[in-house]
């Protein structure tokens, strides 16, 4: 007799038959005794195809009214969803994000939760319903209709899930739920059946896109044990948790690799200080997220600047960067999109000295050079020549023992031992 | 400086370039000094498209989330209107029935308007901005969205008027106003300028399906002026307003038709009191609209009931007067499908004796059958086979002198006399 959240994106309900699965899957856990709320997004690509309609009407679309049809996505899902639930004899009640009261701030198509009022969802609940709820979605106290940006839905679960102190939020997903590594890359990658909350903001922020990171965040304040699981079969997936490591100690978690990288480099930046804050701050403003910073001091009084953001924003910055240069002096602004970065997470990585250096063999025995090095206390990030991302993910992986060979192997050793 | 409400149609708003031509009108409105509330229903065949979809999730779609779900059709429009509108440089918000404050009742897919608090409206105009308002759609008082039924976003429109005291009315659709008859079935119809509360509503629910009959009993009971124009030109259309005939003192001022009309005889049914009580009763707790009833004494102590129903609920009518007719005593009911009702509708017919049997002697010299007749205060309605309908209309129509020229030829009388 749990009470659940559970969590499904748009794929999970594409299509009237798929919503008929899904209904199918939350019925399974109301016969169970479960008291659930669903959070849903829209299906397939409504989004993008709402985006398409708007940017035909006008070039520039006002955030505001972006949101009140963005919002129509999931509004659409819910009714669906709660149609199949009732069909099904299962009682169940459809509610917007402004019907629930997930109340946030005024930043349209990016706002943020303020709060959520339950009395509406403890209302249905006590009634016996399943609670349809629309992802992505809320109103200011004004009442205007807001929107938690690309995978929003995450955090409404999540959200939720804190705000009813659910037993557990089941985000269902295309995927079984976190490896090791990519699975298309590493065949022998393994399925983790848990993994940190730390460790999984690493992963999501590093490419390895399951979770949007506000939701890991989100659930970490409030310790809501999230279970990444997929939609298509019943098996256990991955619980984000807040102590994952305890019993098993491994090092390092997983491997995770990132395409969507540019590299920039400025040559001869006067060694002053301001430079820095002068030209990260402007790219801020404009939202263009800097990941990788090196700076290295070349000869007296000039450095060279390197930074990496997403391939994607790389016009964006450039136009910037080579104004910011040619104002302090220089013009020599370089820039290459055929990088890669390969990273290691693990939260016993900070009690472990050696395992950075570990990567670092790792790639040089495979002769691959590393352009720039980032880490955290539970990530090392390398950026590599894009054309030799598999290999690198691959090598280092091994290196690891994280595949589900090595990872039999040791565990045999370790019981001879 | 006026202060207008301005309703456009699924077809008007159809596509981007259509809502962009209709932002345009609007713009047109807002720079010529007017304060403008814009209602939008859902684009083209939106709506049927959700029916549709929620179809292939279950046969019987629960009504609350039929309305979750087609409430989103009009938030499109909104959105993509305001959207169009501040790219002309017009200040707009769009606004839900929800937030606009427009409560109903709560009988979902046919709910009435309650009350509408105009605060968010005022504010709006105040600030200067176009308020474009979707149509079609309330929230009942614990926020449960609703819908108004088919053609429910006429009666958001006058409701508005209402509320707000506006001067005007528009009601943008794809014909040029209200004719004196189809002007398909007689090319010599002409537009009428003006035509009075009582014979619009007549006209409506006649057949001639211009606006919705509910929006039509709303303007009369608040003194709104109705002004049905084409979202195609400029010119002026048809204004339904409290007094129409006053000047011009027509005595019929048009002609309707209407072909969804099937006619059901119960033959020698028991003449007591309550048996018409019973069979009606049973057909409105269906919601089965029962149009002429015609009782004629036969023999002692049973007569023969004939009445009419919409074609399209024939077969559901059938079943429980057969049921019906039964239990009372005869199994005698017969049914016609291919009949038709043409009526003439005039505020003035009410002081002219007369205009009846006129209407009956231009059927006759056409030698078309009368099945049966209805009258009211302003409007005779005659039953006849489908096949002369067409015939019967124009017959009537030049026997009123209805038509444009014969109107032109009667001034001219007129002004030699």
């Amino acid at each position: 007799m749990g009470l659940l959240v559970q969590k499904f994106g748009g794929t999970s309900v594409a299509t009237p038959e798929r919503i008929r699965h899904v209904a199918r899957r939350i019925a399974d856990r109301y016969h169970g005794g479960h008291r659930v709320i669903v959070v849903v997004s829209a299906m397939g690509h409504t989004t993008d195809q709402l985006i398409e309609l708007a940017r035909q009407v006008t070039a520039q679309p006002p955030r505001r009214e972006l949101d009140m049809l963005l919002s129509t996505g999931e509004q659409v899902s819910i009714a669906l969803v709660a149609m199949a639930l009732q069909d099904m004899g299962v009682p169940a009640i459809s509610l917007t994000g402004s019907q629930v009261g997930i109340q946030t701030d005024g930043v349209f198509t990016r706002a943020r939760i303020r709060r959520i009022s339950t009395a509406r969802l403890h209302q249905e609940l006590d009634a016996g319903r399943v609670v349809v709820v629309a992802g992505f979605q809320g109103v200011t106290e004004s009442m205007d209709i807001t929107t938690l940006g690309r995978g929003g839905s995450d955090t409404t679960a999540v959200a939720l899930a804190a705000a009813i102190q659910a037993d557990e939020c089941e985000i269902y997903t295309d995927v079984d739920g976190v490896y090791t590594a990519d699975p298309r890359v590493v065949p022998s990658a393994r399925l983790l059946p848990v993994i940190s909350y730390g460790e999984m903001l690493e992963m999501a922020s590093l490419g390895a896109v399951v979770l949007q990171p506000r939701s890991v965040e989100l659930a970490a304040q409030y310790g809501v044990v999230i279970h990444v699981r997929s939609s298509f079969h019943d098996r256990e997936g991955t619980r984000v948790v807040a102590e994952a490591n305890l019993e098993k100690a491994m090092v390092v978690t997983g491997v995770t690799h990132d395409r969507n990288v540019a590299k920039i480099v400025i040559i001869d930046v006067p060694d002053r200080p301001g430079v820095a804050h002068r030209l990260f701050s402007e790219l801020a403003a404009l939202g263009i997220n800097v990941d990788m910073i090196v700076q290295t001091a070349k000869q007296q009084h000039t450095t060279d600047l390197l930074f990496t953001v997403a391939r994607t924003d790389l016009d964006q910055t450039l136009a910037i960067v080579r104004r910011v240069a040619s104002e302090l002096g220089t013009d020599d602004v370089r820039h290459d999109a055929t990088v890669g970065k390969v990273s290691i997470v693990g939260a016993g990585m900070v009690s472990n000295p050696g395992v950075a250096a570990r990567m670092f063999g790792a790639l040089a025995a495979e002769g691959i050079n590393i352009q720039a090095i980032s880490t955290s206390e539970i990530k090392v990030s390398c950026l590599i020549d894009e054309q030799h991302l598999d290999r690198a993910v691959r090598a280092v992986h091994d290196a690891f023992g994280l595949g589900a060979h090595e990872a039999e192997s040791e565990a045999v050793e370790a019981s001879q031992a």
